[in-house]
């Protein structure tokens, strides 16, 4: 089984957009206000927005099942007050809760978190709670960064996030590491902000003792982890001079990356410098690069090419980064698969 | 011979943080601000601050010039008023001078500008041009954020950067892009926010014309191009979808990349997917990563011998990393070496 641990509905219909403006437009007119949580999409519009897309996608590439969030520039935290934030999380992850009922072989939820500059993260326990309690849902979205590209919240590893990761090693689900859009002229946003928001958060893990107090608290840092694994031996030197344990006591327990890394020579990379333990199948398809490299002919993100060219891989080393990783660090995988009826992995 | 391009100041004698201290005391206490801008730092205590560290190195490692500059994060363009910024710009840049007058065959200087957070960088032009013309200086460094972390200035591609870059272009000098220190409690300096800072002007730069504008326009982006290597089909997509040529033609006669990458596979990956005219031998010694690399036992930042050791490299490229890149990047550089009496290139 081949499991894409990074994928958004970005190709969701347009009512939902429609709900988000008359949301925000009831900002400044009550009366704009969608009158409910209802979006008035279809099963057959779900499902003609997959087929084209993600579903096709699935088939022509040979991966089976994808774990589903909200489109990650959409959850905008920055935009609104904090009730709009929490139905906007609401509505984006019952619908996701909708894609995974109507394909439960291809789709397995992640959620949107509510979250709001410059309010501690507690507010997102109850939907975290509810999206794992009662919509299966195996994770969660978690931004370093509500306020879209100013980085006025604290770091990661302040204490404001406790309650919250307290409730996630509860409830076994980890988080992924995953800014939204910027709002900022400075930061484009699948090409610097996203980039760098997992470069800042592996490095404030490394600043902190974070996993000393949560040793079973555990983070997917997406986009093959930012700059990280190009500058292993920066972080190796500065864990040092920090006087940090090794990185790999210190942080790989609990930080994983993923491989959305749109080239072959970024995933040799990856796969040489990162234990194979830490490195989880990806694609974000359909999202941040669209086209079909020339120089390949095959689309940027159709990462599972790389894996499957990468020289340096065994076929252990495959199982592992397209399943069996996974099934370990969504600590709820396992179970929902199988309440499906999917296969467990075979080895 | 052997130019690294990239060297900070970082062991300058102390009296310059005294000055540095006094100058902002005097902000709070106009009575603290130090009397003139004589550092009171004799030749022999410059020559000893270097002895033991960066021309220790130098003879060590085998490299011969470095293009050195103030320590980076010692610019704190978001400390102080304009008028302390300018005249910390001017003192750091006089000991540069200082140090290259000391050791004509060892360092070429490279200015720091008195950039202000929120003014246009037209204030600017007059200290490039005296360390330039007056003090023989073959470049400059350029912050793409003087917030110190809030990015809250418009990306180095706003029409407000053009005087200066008119003026670069004029004088024949390049800008290396770097952040200064970090005071975003979220975004560690050296394992952070500098590495943001390569990666989000790289992607200013792709998202506009800026080279159009202006064909002879040269940036050295540092830590080895930050995120950008190593996310390079990220980025020939990004470009692609967005209808920009390809990278090659877009950006490649106009920007460049540094060596200062601390492992070996990091150094192949840059030496890989990036054209070897486009990379220039850098190590930022003694800078971010002081320490010895248990794995080699060599120094992290000796990137000399990564180069030396990486297995796609020619004796032609590591002649144009080395030595050939940089005297082609920096206009006045041969001009420079040759009245020291320092030899032209042997190709």
């Amino acid at each position: 089984m081949i499991i894409d641990c990074h994928g958004h509905y970005t190709t969701a219909p347009r009512e939902l957009e429609l709900f988000r403006d008359r949301q925000l437009a009831g900002l400044a007119d009550r009366s704009r206000r969608p009158p409910s949580a209802t979006l008035g999409i279809s099963d057959d519009r779900i499902r003609e927005s997959l087929e084209t897309a993600q579903l096709k996608f699935q088939r022509e590439r040979g991966t089976d099942v994808t774990i589903f969030s909200p489109r990650a520039s959409g959850m905008a935290h920055h935009v609104g007050d904090a009730a709009t934030g929490a139905l906007w999380a609401r509505v984006c992850n019952d619908l996701i809760h909708r894609v995974s009922t109507l394909y439960p072989g291809n789709f397995v939820g992640v959620c949107q978190l509510p979250q709001v500059p410059g309010v501690p993260p507690n507010n997102c326990i109850a939907e975290l709670e509810r999206c794992v309690k009662e919509l299966g849902f195996i994770g969660c979205n978690l931004s370093p960064d509500p306020s879209g590209g100013y980085w006025t919240d604290p770091p990661l590893t302040d204490r404001s996030w406790y309650p919250l990761y307290e409730r996630m090693v509860d409830l076994d689900v980890p988080a992924m590491v995953h800014v939204s859009s910027s709002c900022n002229p400075c930061f484009h946003a699948t090409g610097a902000h996203y980039i760098n928001g997992d470069t800042t958060a592996f490095m404030q893990f490394l600043s902190s003792d974070l996993f000393k107090r949560f040793p079973t608290l555990k983070f997917i840092i997406p986009h093959g982890g930012g700059a990280v694994p190009y500058h292993w031996g920066r972080y190796r030197g500065l864990a040092q001079d920090m006087k940090r344990p090794p990185l790999a006591e210190h942080l790989l327990n609990n930080v994983f990356f993923d491989t959305c890394v749109y080239h072959l020579p970024g995933i040799e990379l990856l796969a040489r410098v990162i234990p194979i333990d830490n490195i989880l199948f990806a694609s974000e398809m359909v999202g941040a690069v669209k086209g079909i490299d020339p120089e390949t002919g095959h689309y940027f993100d159709d990462t599972k090419r790389y894996i499957d060219q990468a020289s340096s891989l065994s076929a252990e080393d495959r199982s592992k980064i397209f399943e069996r990783n996974a099934r370990k660090v969504y600590g709820r995988l396992n179970a929902v698969l199988a309440q499906r009826g999917l296969a467990r992995v075979s080895s």
